[in-house]
């Protein structure tokens, strides 16, 4: 593997391989086309191969790639082979949803506990996932050695939660809140702001052929 | 406006800039540097700059932007001064959510209907939105002539779906599902993949220094 800089728009395509590399190991298959895994996976074929050679040799030309080798080489780049577990803070109606999405299903990801203020929830079973008091926070995330939360609480209380969640050692935070957070260089900030797609696709639709695609972009 | 392509990346941030510039406007501030915007937004100023820089002379150097004028030039480019309709597929976990999650509290969107086959909850009004049967949604979106549809329902009944919906006249989906959607080049199919997002974020986490940061990759 060629240690050189992924493109962002790359690193993000990844689980999109890896999940359907699986589906069709799953189902017998040995070999894939980067044709077939182009209208799979709705990415174009040269993006495929542009990504995959940041990997070095994936396969050759012609041939088609080997189902399981690329499906084992994307699953230890994933860090699919270890179990990731995850700390969801605010139960509120999007953290119930995600407590019932099933993120394991397929992956090696498992939200380990939850965390609220709410006394009708703090203490109970919820969707398999035990809710602690807000205040248990530190010291859970210390004890389970957990390195990634998602936040689905109040905006207005997210910057104290994240400032609290990098002192007990998290490194990369899931931010559905509308709030921009600031953490130190340690702490990874993903945003997912529902608006904001919303809002991004409605510019889309007003803009037709004054952006760039993704494809073009890296 | 110059009339040049604008990377998607930099469409993306347009809401953020958007919204902060609202919050400075109710707070009656009619001043903000690029330094103030950049903390507020979490995005360094070289690259709020070239942002702005694709809609021609926003601000003067060293001036600082005029609130006003910025926040109804954004609004204007996001077509915030109108309201769009936007209708929500699949009332379960993540679809109730949704419909309780305030989209139209800070900006022009709206959820008007949601679909569903569960016979408990259609003919209903669920958080102030009508649920229809599935059977209607082509009629609905056709008479309330929506564009824009939220996916939160299975993945296996997603593409089924996504060719009654381009049909219909949808132009633009919000896809929460796992599936990869096709459909005509004239209707616009954004991903919110939430497994997707974690294991991305896992990946940047083990692979630090290997990807390249947003910033760079426009």
């Amino acid at each position: 593997m060629k240690e050189q800089t992924i493109p962002k728009a790359t690193a993000r395509r990844l689980p999109l391989y890896y999940r359907y590399l699986r589906i069709l190991y799953d189902a017998g298959k040995s070999k894939v086309s980067s044709t077939e895994l182009s209208e799979a996976v709705q990415v174009d074929s040269a993006t495929i191969r542009r990504d995959f050679s940041y990997f070095g040799e994936l396969g050759k030309r012609g041939y088609g790639y080997d189902v399981e080798n690329l499906m084992n080489f994307f699953g230890k780049t994933l860090n699919d082979d270890e179990l990731t577990n995850v700390a969801l803070i605010g139960v509120g109606n999007l953290g119930s949803a995600l407590l019932k999405y099933k993120f394991h299903q397929s992956n090696s990801i498992r939200v380990s506990c939850a965390f609220d203020i709410n006394e009708e929830i703090v203490g109970r079973i919820v969707d398999g996932v035990p809710v602690y008091p807000i205040d248990d926070m530190l010291e859970q995330i210390k004890i389970q050695q957990i390195e990634v939360a998602i936040l689905t609480l109040p905006a207005r209380k997210a910057q104290d939660i994240v400032n609290q969640l990098a002192e007990a050692g998290i490194k990369g935070i899931l931010n559905f809140t509308i709030a921009r957070l600031a953490a130190p260089s340690d702490v990874l900030i993903q945003n997912v702001d529902l608006t904001n797609e919303l809002q991004t696709l409605i510019y889309f639709l007003h803009n037709d052929g004054l952006v760039e695609t993704e494809e073009k972009e890296n």
